[in-house]
């Protein structure tokens, strides 16, 4: 693994035809919204977009990585007064896996400089959960609602069966809060994250994609990990978890978020397994809390917790075809057969909010029982799991702890939409946040655009954030291709379930692509397709005269 | 282009971990079914599955494309009785696109020898609908029964939301007659394709894909043609339409059928047109009629027909965002404002049922006002002509001419239903044939993926057959990966909509895969995916070990 950091090749620049502009606030003179708008030719409308590139498609702004992305949200957070500098856990051997005395790292730490951890001044909640109850449209708040409307000041159109999701006309702060105040959205954006651009996850706003990154002995090193997630988010990744394990993975997380714009999410139980050299029996609660903070304290905005996972599910998971598929799953349920005592996430459950309250750490409950396979949908471990969610996801409520529920897995398409109501229904419309599904467990080397068929209608039922695959799924780890692969698919899932839903802006993308196709303007086909570069690249193997991009 | 045919590097051999099997009849002595075995490790049953890939894939086989493919129905065609073999009509010059006086072939002729064609003896039908509705299993009947059932004498399992479809445990001969002859189901069968294994398309049946492949001057040659629909059909597809234009269409469609073990497709109107030189105006019913009998003599099993646009509905595009975007409506469009008349198709149409019904050819009621855009799917220019063309779908029933209807396009995930049960109803539920659906408009470079979502719900809602989109739709013209990417693509989506209707098959190979993923055993999972190559590929990438697959 290098950590020659001046080698890294970050890529950068802004994405064809388009250019980064800034929309203010009417409200908050410090908060500007950065967006991408596509230009285009024969006198048309420009398109604002979305846009989840940050700094790295701004041409002028200035990238080093060894420097980190610009603290956009540092002076909102002090300015609420609620928090406290302090000096932080000290980092130890076994947060970079480095196990045997002479151990060395491969990566050397970023350098944070005066930058200390922060926390919450007197153990009260300082999330945005938190402020939304109290009334309070933070900065954050109002940054989500600018972005949301893409520079409309209207609804471009209404077309669409909702399933019961209320997406307004215009989004506003007032809006982003009171949903944030009824659970049913949530604001990730740990205290220590301040370089992230403000984002919402929940039924009632654009639908989200998440893209998995992580290290492996094997393929991967520092250089790369940062760059996977800078590619991930140039192509339009809302939010990245990192997946690492093995060593160095405290160091390089703090890499990847000193440098991303976007919230990072991580599965703590991974880290404090390594902690354990990887037997599940040794984990105790103070090392799974002592994990909890070295993250929280280093910036992660939200944690996979397998907490819904008891010990009497594990029975019921006997007669499945493929058992216990996720990997924290099978680590908590091997845990609770040895001991045969309940899951101690599902005891400590108050303490993990204590400490995610301080931060502002978001908790994703984990669906550790979900089905691997179609034999196994929707079955008594899967909706028995489910169900304890819900009991969690009040308890996260009581503590001001912002909570979204994980979903899964494989599931035929006839069995998708009962997933969806049953979690509307026992976690009280708490975004959903689901793996696919793969409609089919044959489509190995396929298994994006199996998953991308599930994900789409999920996303028009009604969950909140699509989990992407790649098409090494099943296979080997993704590359840098396998990435893109990734997120392009459930970019079309997400904004297919956006259309279909009935999302007020959705379709102004569709109309001026159909409007360019209709009129041979080629480049902006390129320019306003989800996927710019292919796009153009696969145009110029048949036809790559430049007078056919004009004609 | 080349007419060198011994340089012709023709996909063949067996697909991974597989053998080929064939099953027999209990009833006809000379109906024999050949199958594809997936033969697995550990002591698991195989894995029968549906081969559409004819006999290159039999290593047993000898494939010389100069001879073509052994003449599988000759003989239960001429046992009926009611066809006789003519001269038939002599190939003109404009056939193959030749139409200046020294314009020469780039390809020969393939050498039918004493191969006539074959046309009903007395006029009347003589299609597998009139041996339906008169009682008679016939021979291809009963092979279709046996290639439904994979192997399976009785349901595997029976799991899902049909929607209305009424799939029974096992097939039989007599079922395929009953939904046959109902005009449920269609048997595409062109008595001059006896290469041809018999499949049928229908709600009832497992959801078949079809792929396009067609000539061009800029990029193609005839030993690419052919190759593309062996490539095709090797990874699944059940029909080939030829699009081809140009010159040397002919003969390419020539090559193309005597070697292709599935029913070829055409859109006529395509070469009629080529025989105008390319002016809508100057097409008449005559150049049209004549290159039906052209195109029956070959042995083109289904023709698409755009006899549904009609003059009234023209103006109902107007306010289109994409106007006609299929290229057979655009240019009976053109010829209907030309001489302000009805379509000439419409008012021939049972001059074409009288020719399809003397070989056999299927009509594939075209849907040329299809919409192009999400803006303009569910229109009244789209249903109006779905409107017309249930009233053809009645005619071709008097003529006793098989028939389907093709659908869209561009249709948002919430419409889509819609189309199907407007189909439905006013098509008696004769078979539907989608172009996709697309779920979005801004997904070039990846329309396979976002057509793949809209094919899997019509699958799921009861469309017979899903027509593939590969990456390059909207932007070029698909080369060998591109087809293969499609035919994956369409092969899932349609898997996806077996396993959500609940056909009484269909989970069995995901079920075997899963058990294989558990208990580790790669190559398995490698034989058993749909795309046995890639995932092999992709595994080794990353873990390239011999012992990763056997641990």
């Amino acid at each position: 693994m290098s950590n020659d950091t001046s080698k890294l090749d970050i890529t950068t620049g802004p994405l064809p035809g388009s250019e980064k502009v800034f929309f203010g606030s009417d409200t908050m003179d410090d908060v500007t919204v950065a967006m991408r708008c596509i230009h285009l030719e024969g006198g048309e409308q420009p398109v604002v977009t979305y846009d989840t590139s940050g700094p790295y498609s701004d041409p002028n702004a200035t990238i080093d990585i060894n420097v980190g992305l610009p603290k956009l949200r540092r002076q909102w957070i002090l300015d609420r007064g609620d928090v406290v500098e302090y000096e932080g856990r000290d980092v130890k051997p076994e947060d970079n896996g480095l196990l045997k005395e002479d151990d060395q790292p491969g990566v050397e730490p970023f350098v944070r400089g005066d930058l200390k951890p922060l926390r919450s001044k007197d153990g009260s909640a300082v999330t945005q959960l938190a402020y939304a109850r109290r009334g309070m449209v933070t900065p954050e708040m109002e940054y989500v609602a600018i972005r949301e409307n893409e520079g409309r000041k209207e609804a471009y159109l209404r077309d669409g069966e909702p399933f019961g999701a209320e997406i307004p006309d215009v989004c506003t702060g007032e809006f982003v809060r009171s949903e944030i105040a009824r659970g049913r959205a949530v604001l990730v954006s740990n205290v220590n994250h301040p370089e992230l651009e403000p984002m919402i996850i929940g039924r009632n706003f654009l639908t989200k994609i998440n893209a998995n990154i992580g290290n492996s002995a094997v393929t991967s090193s520092v250089a790369e990990e940062v760059d996977k997630m800078v590619w991930a988010t140039r192509w339009g990744a809302d939010t990245v978890m990192d997946l690492s394990t093995g060593t160095d993975i405290h160091n390089i997380r703090e890499w990847i978020i000193r440098n991303s714009p976007v919230p990072i999410g991580t599965v703590p139980i991974y880290q404090a397994l390594e902690k354990c050299r990887g037997i599940a029996e040794d984990l105790t609660w103070e090392i799974f809390r002592d994990t909890l903070i070295e993250q929280a304290e280093q910036g992660v905005s939200y944690w996979t917790i397998h907490a819904g996972l008891l010990l009497e599910h594990v029975p019921l998971t006997v007669n499945r075809v493929t058992g216990i598929v996720s990997r924290g799953g099978s680590i908590m349920a091997k845990w609770c057969l040895h001991y045969h005592k309940q899951n101690f996430l599902w005891d400590h459950f108050d303490d993990i909010c204590d400490i995610a309250k301080q931060y502002d750490v978001a908790i994703s409950l984990g669906d550790g029982l979900r089905p691997g396979s179609i034999a196994d949908a929707n079955d008594e471990a899967q909706f028995a799991e489910l169900r304890a969610l819900g009991v969690l996801q009040k308890k996260c409520m009581t503590h001001d702890v912002q909570c979204f529920i994980e979903g899964p897995g494989h599931v035929p398409m006839h069995k998708i939409k009962e997933n969806m109501d049953l979690q509307l229904e026992v976690c009280d419309e708490a975004p959903f946040y689901t793996l696919g599904p793969l409609v089919t467990d044959i489509a190995a080397g396929h298994d994006h655009l199996a998953s991308a068929i599930g994900a789409a209608m999920i996303g028009w039922y009604g969950c909140a954030m699509l989990c992407y695959v790649t098409p090494k799924e099943h296979l080997g780890l993704p590359n840098r291709d396998d990435v893109k692969e990734g997120v392009m698919a459930y970019k079309v899932a997400a904004h297919a379930a956006d259309l279909a839903k009935g999302h007020p802006g959705a379709r102004l993308r569709d109309d001026a692509m159909s409007k360019a196709r209709f009129e041979f303007r080629w480049r902006d086909q390129f320019h306003l397709a989800l996927d710019s570069e292919k796009s153009l690249e696969f145009h110029d193997e048949t036809l790559p005269a430049e007078g056919a991009k004009i004609a």
